[in-house]
């Protein structure tokens, strides 16, 4: 039988308590739980010495590349997971969005990151300040990363997803983790974490795991530089937030709980419109989908009193076509909750619940881990608390009726702070109201009409792209949200000095810094060859009365400051003026070297500020600067390997006057492949 | 006399127990401290109730320019608050950072917020996120004004300016506000806070002051939707951020502590070096700067072990200028600290670290509020822990040695979390080395030499455009940093939806979202007319041979990609392809009006993406939307009342390729003045 292990300081820990991991489909053990005895805080310290300064060596983008490759390593093996994923109680469609769903979190980040963050071991963030007038001393943020740990501490719901969607972000950041699953369900994270460690992709040290049912004294081991991610119960959560060593070194705490999420069906929809389909099929699925166990699943459907039985109707009908039973079988619509403590958990909150509401669709309690969906109905949702607060962790909804907008928007907000809510609604003036009633109370909000729906990924899925986590009830974290992610995880912090010295620290050109003449022209330059900082100075271009009439005749651009003498003087100008986009194109003419070479196209243009006008008779020149680098992968069917260099441009007139300032992104082929290079 | 009384519920509270407030300068009374009977539910809910629901009728700019103003109308009076602010202790120079340091910061911080954020009563944050292949469900994140209320209980250094660093970024958010200033120097933030009120310049509600030793049950009273920023004492910080109110309801919860922050010497500065001076200068000026009773004040002057002699010399040589006295008088450069209980609780804080550390300068102890500088040496920092933990408030420093950069590095860390350090050095080599070893201990980092310190703000002054805040010791929070203090007090959420439904929610263009025709050209629209989602769909053009000729000449970019068919054909594109620029040429001759109108200039031009070649012989059309609009205050100078409209951008070819994307930023007449013009 399997063993599930901890994970620490590079070796397995065979030794331990064994408790048997009980299968949600028949009851039977599927795996022992080995509980050894950790020294915590030789883990924590090896995570620290070990794992962190392997990690903060590479780039940001060489360790989102990792993240991308150990994606791809663990999706070859995704039918392994599929298989131990039944046991928890999860149909084929359930493990798709732990399984896949977590792995294509995996790709998206690694992406995100790679698009939107330096190419160097920390990420420049944001432009250079300027925080005096002669600009000899400026500020520049950067995000590092931190010298620490990363304690995820997950929820048994999903233990694929919920693990990776938390290790990807921490590695792409520099920080090691340590992992402590759930026990329910770890046989799952165990199985994926033992090839994370198999596939030898992370630096030694990156990764550890605890098979424990309670972390020891983890915490008490943290200080300054760790983070502790917490995923499961309110109450757990905000224990641990209070826990004296974690206030009193201010370690970093995101408490992402489950919370009471609501689906709402616009005043607007009457049954016969395809939004109402929508929304009963919605929060059938949402249900029904992970047998219920989503901190995410809709347990409060508010809509207009007037739609209650339509609504109450068409869920039951819905409903009864969600056979239940192991989740393997065929036709199987719903598997078994993820143990039969969960299922008595369950029936224990209905019971709570049933003092508050009329049950109208139930099947009796449930039996093993078994359990079938139940629809409550709460008349006076107004005035009756507990259904904005008891929390039934399974296949249930409560449906409230709202006789106004305003009210809806009150009791979508009343379980005071929720992970999502959802709103049905064909009409985009009630979009906005409730939308914008509700949001403060919310970490994401979705809006569904017949146009939306087909590609819709869902009222419960969190996506990689955007945050997710809640105020109040649901914890008052942040997580995910593209790019942003890695950054939950470093350490923001504001440099200040001269221009130059920043450079040589952030190594990324910053405005005002001393740079030095390539040594030769820099379009003749490979990738490898560019340094941050290498600069050319064109020669000089006065600009003509025929040019920028040549240049009206070519773009068709004929506004009346560039031709017309009478209406320029009228102008903010005051005169004939050229072209912005011809000083722009003129600049290239200046900047661009004729021949084949390393430098083989501009594909972009950043913060173009046009400063000054440029008049007839004027003289500019244009300074060319290597502002920052990042790699590119080099993918079948690309001719070469190449990078994308960054260009600091600035046109200035015979005064010196800066009139045009912005960024260009070229693509430059590289001489060495890497070996992220895959062909 | 003077009374500090509070101000609930947009009333003064003029009953209550009279408490006499101290002049540091002669133990006499300056003023007396009403603490009346307050019903903090009673004012947590008038916040909520009153002050929020006007705030948030208000756009971000709106906010933006109340702040603006209120900044302008207290600067006027600001002569008054000088004379206050001596009875703190403060000479001129203390007073400036505090009182004009503050309002300097709201102008700061409005003028970003203006610059960055959405003129609506949210913000529109980032790009819109493709999430389906289709594009009819996207995401775009958005911040929104809380539904609470912000509470800010002050520490006593810092009485205005730390009174409006805070209130400024939560007005702008949307949010009111609750000052609990300390009651020490609450004379100085009463006077201030009295004239905001007497402004009239913020919505009723806005604002409210309690007159207090400690707030009550004020925190009982908070929930998911309010916050409290905290500085001072990181004793007192802790216990409030576990206060059990604050835990339950996931209240954010800011703190910003005193830490013991570092100023490092570098290995490479010798005593004949600038360098050396200005870090002498730096040392003794942040030790007696507001007595040394700055949250930032440099606490550990790590020095190259060889050079702790030269430093003592020259720091006591600096200090014996520092004349300590009545600060009003001529002359004094340092005067008392802010109470004789301060005084007591440094000269017992000095005792400690005599234990560990040698003193090589003081004249003994304090008398009244008045102290003297003192300098402290530690010989073996590495081992003694308490020079890193003992916080001594007031004018003194501990010069530390060290033997290596890595033990310079080491030592700044070992306070395990701080606001700022500082490094001056001449090399930026070790510059990039000991900030970036710093870096993740530290919430700003400084780096001096002599072309920065001429013009640099100091070791000890946050400055509004950088974050403020810092890790572990310093409390883990972060405020300010420009636009970002206002987002810190909004709630993230993440919307997702149909690309129409979610423009007709955020009122800005969202990619994909449904456009309708303009009624007439857009150029020849007035700024009031233009609406978000109004479109212009140009004619087409076909490129000629002879236009990527002529461009060729007109611009000199003659790369040979568009200009030499041999060498086009090995390039990426295969053969001639018109330039990008003459693509970006001809889109703006085919959406510019040629008379005038309302569209003044193109000033500039964000996030260009070229996607596809255009050849000679392709058909470009280019079509123009409203994206999102802002306005800008008519000054002095200005012809006219103007806005900045925010263009969408797509190119496209004869199969309907999307050849180029981008945003074009506009001056657009307004028909009418607002009450933020001025002429």
């Amino acid at each position: 039988m399997m063993k599930v292990q901890s994970f620490i300081k590079g070796e397995w820990l065979t030794e331990g308590k064994e408790t048997d991991l009980i299968s949600a489909i028949n009851e039977k053990p599927i795996a022992q739980l080995v509980e050894s005895d950790i020294d915590y805080k030789a883990a924590v310290e090896y995570a620290r010495t070990v794992g962190g300064p392997a990690l903060r060596e590479l780039s940001i983008h060489q360790r989102a590349f990792k993240i991308k490759f150990l994606a791809a390593y663990l999706m070859e093996r995704k039918e392994d997971y599929y298989k131990l994923s039944s046991h928890t109680g999860a149909t084929r469609k359930d493990s798709w969005i732990d399984i896949e769903g977590g792995f294509g979190s995996m790709f998206v980040l690694s992406s995100k990151a790679r698009r939107e963050l330096s190419d160097l071991p920390f990420h420049v963030e944001g432009g250079t300040e300027r925080l005096s007038r002669g600009g000899t001393f400026v500020g520049q943020h950067i995000c590092v990363p931190k010298k620490g740990v990363a304690v995820h501490i997950n929820a048994f719901n999903f233990p694929v997803w919920g693990m990776v969607e938390k290790l990807a972000p921490a590695i792409m950041a520099g920080l090691p983790c340590i992992v402590k699953p759930s026990p329910v369900g770890s046989y799952l994270a165990y199985a994926v974490f033992k090839d994370i460690v198999a596939s030898g992709i992370l630096p030694e040290g990156s990764v550890q795991f605890v098979a424990a049912n309670v972390p020891g004294d983890l915490l008490d081991h943290l200080g300054s530089q760790d983070s502790v991610s917490f995923t499961g119960s309110a109450s757990t959560g905000k224990k641990l937030k209070a826990h004296p060593n974690i206030v009193e070194n201010s370690v970093q705490f995101n408490l992402e709980a489950d919370s009471l999420n609501a689906c709402i069906l616009g005043p607007d929809v009457t049954p016969d419109m395809e939004e109402f389909k929508l929304f009963v099929k919605e929060v059938g699925m949402e249900m029904t989908v992970k047998t219920g166990q989503k901190c995410t699943a809709i347990r409060r459907t508010i809509v207009p009193r007037e739609r209650v039985e339509d609504v109450a109707e068409a869920l039951k009908k819905f409903l009864s076509r969600t056979t239940v039973g192991d989740p393997t079988e065929e036709g199987i619509r719903m598997g078994p909750l993820a143990s039969s403590l969960q299922a008595q958990r369950f029936d224990e909150q209905l019971e709570e619940l049933a003092e508050v509401t009329e049950t109208i669709l139930s099947n009796g309690e449930s039996k093993d881990s078994y359990t079938h969906p139940r629809v409550l109905v709460c008349h006076q949702p107004m005035t009756v608390e507990g259904v904005h607060r008891i929390e039934a962790f399974g296949p249930m909804t409560t449906i409230m009726p709202y006789d106004s907008v305003d009210e809806a928007i009150e009791l979508t907000n009343k379980a005071d702070g929720s992970l999502v809510a959802s709103l049905f609604t064909a009409d985009d003036e009630i979009a906005a109201e409730i939308t914008l009633g509700c949001a403060p109370y919310h970490g994401r909000f979705m809006v569904i009409n017949k146009d939306s729906a087909g590609e819709s990924t869902g009222h419960g899925s969190p996506m990689p792209h955007m945050v997710h986590g809640g105020p109040g009830r649901a914890g008052g974290g942040e997580e995910l949200g593209g790019a942003r992610a890695v950054l939950h995880n470093m350490q923001r912090i504001a440099l200040q000095g001269s221009p130059t010295t920043l450079m040589n620290i952030v190594k990324q050109y910053v405005k005002g810094a001393e740079t030095k003449e390539a040594p030769k022209h820099p379009f003749q330059m490979y990738f490898e060859e560019l340094e941050v900082g290498h600069s050319l100075l064109s020669d000089k271009r006065q600009v003509k009365d025929q040019d920028v009439e040549d240049f009206a005749n070519l773009s068709g651009d004929h506004f009346y400051a560039h031709t017309d003498p009478d209406a320029a003087s009228r102008s903010l100008f005051g005169k004939i003026v050229a072209h912005g986009y011809f000083v722009l194109s003129a600049a290239a003419g200046q900047f661009v070297h004729p021949d084949e070479g390393p430098v083989l196209l501009n594909y972009g243009l950043e913060n173009l500020a046009f400063l000054a006008p440029v008049y007839p008779g004027d003289t500019i020149q244009t300074k060319l600067v290597v502002k920052r680098k990042t790699v590119r992968q080099q993918r079948e069917g690309d001719l070469f390997p190449f990078g994308v260099v960054f260009w600091d441009v600035e046109v200035k007139n015979q005064d010196e006057v800066l009139v045009a300032e912005y960024t260009i992104l070229t693509l430059v082929k590289r001489k060495n492949k890497l070996d992220i290079d895959l062909v």
